[in-house]
């Protein structure tokens, strides 16, 4: 990176000053900033990064898509490393552990969906990045040297699973696990179709084969026909822009794991649906979908939504990958190549999931 | 009604003439034409018709509106009246009985949904009218002196349901009560939501007060208050437009019953569901519902589309209807009042629903 380290404003006296790389406006370029990370509580891991993923929700906050950034912003919440302390009150971990954070760092955790398992959806959730911590300070994630996190949140990877290739799961991983085991397509005999093949797409192809579900990829782009048949074992590919070929696999699908962040036509999608079937929206599209009742009504369909995962859920899918070898398919950067990597991200050309070696390549020392 | 009687184009030396009221074109205008009904097959149950709903699908259809009308169009599919004749094979009814029949007048009766209670999704349905029959003729609703059915899609009233109150109950009934089953809204603990106070919302609060759930309705009418706790026994009321009253009602809900056929925002209905909860299209607006993705994804809420239900789904609404004396609020009206009425349910002007008294003033025979 540019030698160039900017300070944050905020300080304190009780933090340590790592380096981050942070997006100061809607450009969403990133450079070095010198940000703190607070003292390791009794309940906290320390975690020096080593890898961190770029998924596609970091582009849209760098640049403000979703109108509610505070800059400076360190995005990343696919983060991979090694426990460097853990507080007094931690069991779980000790230092060397290598271990992982996703997209919380923390919740009420005494709330009914805390209790349940579904941190997820506590409303007072703490996001990695871009969220207000519980002292008040907006949180920084894992595009930086360290992070301090709550034990709860922190998961260990199994021995077998690369550190690089493991970081992905813990937000495509979840983000794609979730709804297909709430939703019941997480047996053999389901089939489940996958509309979009990038960064979630691909794992959720993978974790589907896992479960024993049958899968079909569905995509715009015939150059994914032989990567999602032969790379990574889908049992059949639709392209969206062959009415023969929608038209033959109308009405098949018991769900549909659609991961495209782009505002394309429902009305086909939803026609792969078999009665009952459920279409489970995780990609995130910025202007408002358009949905003809007709769709839904007529054969009892649904859109669902569903966001990431909780942390129970987490270690479920971190032993089922690990059981079945499943992890992601990542392009390893350095952190110079960052900015060069969202505008390709931005225009999908990566298989699939960019990972930053921050251990490697991202100076830890901001003074 | 006017002397005159149109005498429809097909017609079948095996067939019975009888009075139906039809659209003939896009007016929705009804006036009285001579239509054919086959003899008493094997199976079917022959039913002179003595009260039938008018549904707000009767209106989309006889103007068009869902623009796959087949003229001359007879509507009606809240059915009421007495067995006539059986056919050889019928065991389950005998001339006198009191009896029913809502949507669905034949399906396949061999795919796995038809043997799992869920005719209303076999890709072979008939529906009561608009739609092509098992011998090719356009099947004929409930807006006429004598129906023929398939026994399998008759139902009996209970004795002590009146059945100018009980017709409705064969359309806006099961609409209701399926997803409410299906969704696990039918029991006490539960807080459902009933969007729009009209044919199909009314009968939403009975049943879903006879399920044990608590029941608030939601509607842009204030109107409605009053008639909603007063009347009908809602635990609750909430203004659509009063932002007070749709705040403190946020997050509250496990499921909403949407009856609303207008196209209304949907962002503030889907902010009074809890994390999980599912909003269910039963009104069908004419044009595409805009879903801000966020609105789902954040707090894993769904969409789904319902129609109608099966004919179990259905005995045991009727079931739970006689047990908790159910049934609907009508305004009984002539054939000859049948414009009139349409009018009056476009603009919303009718507590809750209009029943025809078919036998009392159509007269049956067309020679």
């Amino acid at each position: 990176m540019a030698p160039t380290v900017h300070v944050a404003a905020e300080s304190s006296e009780q933090a340590t000053k790592v380096v981050g790389l942070a997006a100061f406006d809607a450009s969403g370029q990133l450079s070095p900033l010198a940000i703190n990370r607070r003292r390791t509580g009794d309940d906290d891991v320390a975690i020096k990064v080593l890898y961190c993923g770029i998924c596609h929700s970091d582009l849209h906050t760098i640049k403000n898509e979703w109108k509610d950034t505070i800059y400076p912003c360190v995005p990343g919440h696919e983060i991979a490393g090694a426990v460097t302390e853990v507080g007094a009150s931690v069991t779980r971990f000790k230092a060397g552990d290598r271990v992982g954070v996703g997209c919380m760092v923390n919740s009420c955790q005494s709330c009914d969906r805390c209790a349940g398992g579904f941190e997820n959806l506590c409303p007072g959730i703490v996001w990695t990045y871009n969220s207000v911590d519980l002292d008040g300070t907006v949180t920084y994630g894992g595009y930086s040297s360290n992070v301090v996190v709550h034990e709860r949140f922190v998961v260990r990877f199994p021995d077998a699973m690369p550190l690089d290739q493991g970081a992905p799961l813990l937000c495509a991983g979840i983000t794609v696990y979730s709804p297909m085991r709430r939703h019941g397509l997480d047996a053999p005999g389901k089939h489940v179709g996958v509309a979009g093949l990038g960064g979630l797409g691909h794992v959720a192809v993978k974790l589907a084969r896992a479960f024993g579900a049958r899968v079909t990829v569905v995509s715009s782009s015939p150059a994914k026909r032989r990567e999602a048949l032969d790379r990574l074992g889908a049992d059949a590919f639709v392209l969206s822009s062959d009415a023969d070929e929608m038209k033959a696999a109308a009405g098949t699908m018991d769900g549909i794991i659609n991961t495209v962040s782009a505002n394309i036509p429902m009305t086909p999608l939803l026609g792969l649906l078999k009665p009952n079937g459920k279409m489970v929206l995780v990609g995130m599209p910025e202007k408002p979908l358009e949905i003809p009742p007709f769709d839904l009504i007529l054969e009892n369909k649904a859109l669902v939504g569903s966001s990431i995962g909780g942390m129970r859920e987490t270690e479920e899918m971190k032993e089922l990958a690990a059981r079945h070898g499943v992890a992601a398919d990542v392009e390893v950067i350095g952190a110079d190549y960052v900015n060069e990597a969202m505008e390709r991200l931005a225009r999908a050309d990566v298989r699939y999931r960019f990972v930053i070696d921050i251990g490697n390549t991202l100076r830890d020392n901001a003074e």
